[in-house]
């Protein structure tokens, strides 16, 4: 950077490219003649949160670059960059849930001026959301109204999202990041406690904390965690997997388990923050467009509504949550693992 | 006022009476020599809701007040009282969905660590949370999981929930405050037009502006506003309450409308400030307990959703978006109603 | 719009022309091949800003000239329709506060990764912040460091915020607009309380509230309100318009006072907003730079604590708050005028 | 808990002890019989403010305890755990600013219906506000004011805050574990470059990086952390812990530096949120009551404005901002301490 001073200075308007920013709200109802003041609103909102989802996106990818590596060593600042980074995500998307405050000063008559000239545009045509679903693992399969994008979207378009699609997302990369921690089921660390892994020790503590009423759960416990099975049967993680993140969940006050276990946390606070996008965006369309079916040719509100209900990427983390043991019936970890899980 | 100077001086700690609100946190696992250092917050955050509660519960006894008055004169404070006091409703409302952030950051293991210690009480026995719902106008028959709350309160609490059910509602005194309102339907105003009632002009209106696809919508048009029947079945709203409100959204320029449009816009939020709570609500107690059994003995996540989804209780309200039509196809309303609707 | 369905189909990321909104984030640091990811997140964040300051001017543009009339009918839909935009304002104003928490995500170390690349841009070359404080009343002589923009602007940019400073603020619009109204000095109303205008009876209930040491009180009252001068020295508002702000805020609850009593309500919620967004950008510049000089060469965080402090707008408003009398002091209305501030 | 089940049932209302929390509120307006319906709103809200700095003391508290340990392992959770109750601190204060919005709906008419009864009650009395100062870090000699409390409080509220002044603060606390610090001034770590400490290495680099105008830097710099003076005149911290806090910043993309950073964050962010909390109490007391005395004799706005501008009780902190280096300035550090630093 020893030449900074011969760089030509920079301007703020020019760095920020507001020539372009500034000169792309074109009303439809300017161009009709019509007076509909509400539609530079319209405008504005959607493309600060297009602006939002291209940092999102970014912010992502970056995260999947770091998974995607082979191996990270235990003292590289990538993990902590993730992690940072997957908060500086759900930070945004809490600005998104808060944004929505400003389009429901839009109140319905002030939509009717305009809305009719927008056909079939909609907010379903947004790729860059789209996106941001894939990378994070919402597969094709697991969309609802799947068939209806490819209807909806344009040719280039559609195949920006199944690029995305193809690509390995945050969720297949986070399961087999955590399929390669070796703390719960090397028998290195547990021969000490005369069995082979953790889950020898806990299974069984799991199995005495159920009350007669519960004895249903041992059967799901199973199937997650120790039946024979390495891919339980409609699961997107991994019996290896499951075994990683509820030790990070059961062990998170041992150092080097600080990070991951904030990475599950953030991850599941993405899905709550996409919720409430979903579902304050439901109210929105309901109170400025009621039933009527929406300008993209959906009633609007069942699809949203049916998006939210199903549309959870990570909840098969939130799901481990059930079988967490009180902290006084956790077992203490074998001395050496402890050595491990911290510094020296 | 005048002696005001020989009142007692007032001391702040007195005046809010601190002694008792800062000596009600009584941990459960503290009486049982357990450590769980977040069970204070636990109590902290669920009084706060119930002050809150108590002080949305004044207000809305405030604003039926208002509106169980036989007549309210045009020139009264009363409606822009209630409008102002709904108004702030909504933003204690919105405060409430916002706490939830704090209870947030206790983690499962955390409220493990005091969770057993708690049973059988549960969020589901907050009778000011029941009360709110009542007294806005969230029938017996209308709440999902009625028969359950009778198992789960005590007689004096059943009794309390029993008696706000009893009371005439926000939504029954609204009702009965539309249907007062003249404008659509006096024949003095509309003869001038050669009709008996606006719904002649507009009717004819709204015919005209569906598509093929959309007439099915007429037939609810007509139970709603048209038809013989004054109470269409299975509404809580009469034809007369709906006309009203529909000629408001419609005519909400006009200066006396100005308010009651409001007070529309406000009931609208509050159905959606409940809705966005009890969904924040969901995705804390999933991430917090997981698809466990709560404390109350039901499954707490379903019964939020279930509640989310259709405690709407101004519902009928948002359905009439769906029958506005765009600016410039709503009628000019006659001289004399105009007239009558502003100022002199 | 006969003719909608001959319209040429819309498609979202045309309409939004998301080509010119998502092409336009070019880091520095990229063009000098340095690795400094949240150089994206610093671009995103002003754009977004900007895209709201667009529309906030869009707005007060729409409210200005609704003032600007001669004259408006007391039953025109414009004060409403000025009362709802400035009211989007405060809720536009509100996210920006907000937004400020994503910038925070950024790291001190993160942003000097790139920070020096980016002089001598700064965010006071902002023309639309500036172009919006002059639209609302913020006069040149009223600005801090006012030399200090001439010199960091180019031309072009100088001219844009001269030209706004020299149209009519909205400031100027609401001095004209409060002082044609005639409710507190026309004879007419008050000759029957045997009086000559309101402030006769006012400003002897006034003197009588006082009490021994607010005696210095009474200057003020009367420089504002009663003097002879009807342009009080070193003020924006002139006694006429002082009188009928006043009046707005002491009869509120008379029906024509409602809009003018919200409108000033939300004016100083502007300022309020404006307020809390340079506070809080000054500590995010303080944790983010320290005390280190801005890229622009002034020390950004003196700069926006001096402006904080001295550009509240509208502060001749927010003082008027010292003159009101409790409600029961506060004199009845003849007969007359409060038929006038009603409806029929 | 094996005998949990003979525990007596818990009941809700019971349990938060609500006969003591919903019978707390008596407005001083109905004992003297006069109408004043926000004075409920004045109460509560001034009881949430109380019950969320009740939490706060106490999650201070056990951050207190944590750092008053003489030593705290590199393996223990409890350097987690405190930086995971500040970082819920924040939340609450978020939430302290976010309340304001529901005392802002009470407009000055309706506060005057009440507000000479309190005299001379005033928010100024909130001893629970004054000892969180306090145990953060607040000196008696730098509060603002300071001798008007004596004049305020009556003497046992005089006598918990003197207690509270007289704890050692968080801020003292701090200051003596940053210095206990090693890895900065440990010659064994250093030796290895041919230094004695990182400082030799870094002043160094510190002193290239200057411009000519900012040579002034370097006398700050020296004083803050070479100097031959282990107490800098006129700050709380010392040479040794100003040394351990700037290397938290540099490095903390070690592992073993991220919950150090973490916490820096935080102590800024808690900062940051009291001022921002006053701002808007300033804002909401103008609206109010403009600038007439405050009900405790003090012009209310003028002391938050004074208390605002100087209570930062983390400020040697948030300067150290104005010494870090660009990161491809930073020394990268010796492979002893760079293993040192991070897992095994």
């Amino acid at each position: 950077m020893q030449d900074l001073k011969q760089r030509k200075p920079v301007y703020y308007s020019e760095y920020l490219q507001l020539d372009k920013i500034l000169n792309a709200q074109f009303p439809e109802s300017t161009k009709e003649g019509i007076k509909a003041d509400d539609e530079m609103l319209f405008i504005v909102i959607h493309q600060a949160y297009e602006l939002w989802f291209k940092l999102v996106l970014f912010e992502v990818n970056i995260v999947c670059d770091i998974f995607r590596q082979k191996e990270i060593s235990n003292n590289s600042p990538d993990i902590y960059n993730a992690v940072h980074r997957i908060g500086r995500v759900c930070k945004i998307l809490e600005l998104c849930v808060q944004q929505m405050s400003i389009i429901e000063t839009m109140t319905p008559l002030d939509f009717l001026d305009f809305r009719d000239l927008l056909r079939p545009a909609s907010g379903f045509q947004s790729i860059q959301f789209k996106m941001i679903e894939a990378k994070l693992g919402l597969a094709y399969d697991a969309r609802f109204g799947k068939g209806y994008y490819l209807s909806q979207l344009n040719e280039a378009d559609i195949n920006r999202v199944k690029q995305a699609e193809a690509d390995e997302s945050l969720l297949v990369l986070l399961n087999r990041w955590l399929e390669r921690m070796p703390f719960a089921d090397s028998v290195d660390y547990w021969k000490e406690m005369g069995v082979e892994s953790f889950w020898d020790v806990y299974e069984k503590a799991y199995r005495e904390s159920l009350s007669e009423n519960e004895q249903g759960n041992l059967a799901t416990f199973e199937k997650l965690f120790t039946n024979s099975v390495a891919y339980p049967e409609g699961r997107s993680f991994s019996r290896a997997a499951n075994r990683s993140a509820l030790f990070i969940m059961l062990y998170r006050d041992h150092p080097m388990l600080h990070l991951p276990f904030e990475l599950i946390s953030y991850l599941l606070e993405i899905d709550e923050m996409l919720s409430m996008w979903r579902h304050r965006h439901i109210h929105m369309v309901q109170r400025t467009i009621g039933k009527r079916v929406g300008t993209g040719g959906s009633t609007g509100a069942d699809y949203l509504k049916s998006a939210a209900d199903t549309h959870y990427i990570f909840k098969e983390v939130a799901e481990l949550t059930s079988f967490l043991l009180p902290r006084n019936m956790v077992p203490v970890l074998p001395e050496k693992l402890r050595g491990d899980l911290g510094f020296k």
